[in-house]
């Protein structure tokens, strides 16, 4: 199944809720800065970070957005001032 | 001159940075989370924003992810989970 590439960006509002986030997330990618994953992940994947976090987050006050970069080769969309940080270059991970 | 959606994400160490950091970004784009925007740009308007968070952050320590999400509709990349943010529907505002 072809996987994506996807940016995973995340507002929490509560300490306990933002580790509990942080940790589901590094189930399904790579954390690139605080709040900020990148996961390569197929429809399915998607769908179960989308549960796991749902189950975390009070959408009431937190938010996630999740932003699908395509298939192809991403690495060009990609610049970076300060402090270098890499891109994954593993496929999802875990499950 | 044709414009990309940028999205910039941003890790900065320091109150006083992050304030100016963001900022200038509000020059640029819409604040979409708490050190997210989300940018309509030309490949100049990006230079100047270059430019421009250069001279604010400290390179050593903050780093600032800038990714091209392309010049056609990108709406349908966006998911959003919990509270609803919404997208830039407009340009590059000021400069």
């Amino acid at each position: 199944m072809r996987r994506h590439r996807y940016l995973v960006a995340y507002d929490i509002r509560d300490p306990r809720r933002l580790r509990l986030v942080a940790k589901k997330m590094e189930d399904f990618g790579d954390r690139t800065q605080y709040s900020v994953f990148l996961c390569d992940l197929t429809r399915a994947d998607v769908a179960d970070m989308t549960r796991a976090l749902l189950t975390v987050i009070d959408s009431t006050i937190d938010r996630i957005l999740i932003v699908d970069l395509g298939s192809g080769d991403s690495d060009s969309r990609f610049e970076f001032l300060g402090r270098r940080h890499g891109l994954p270059t593993t496929g999802h991970r875990v499950l």
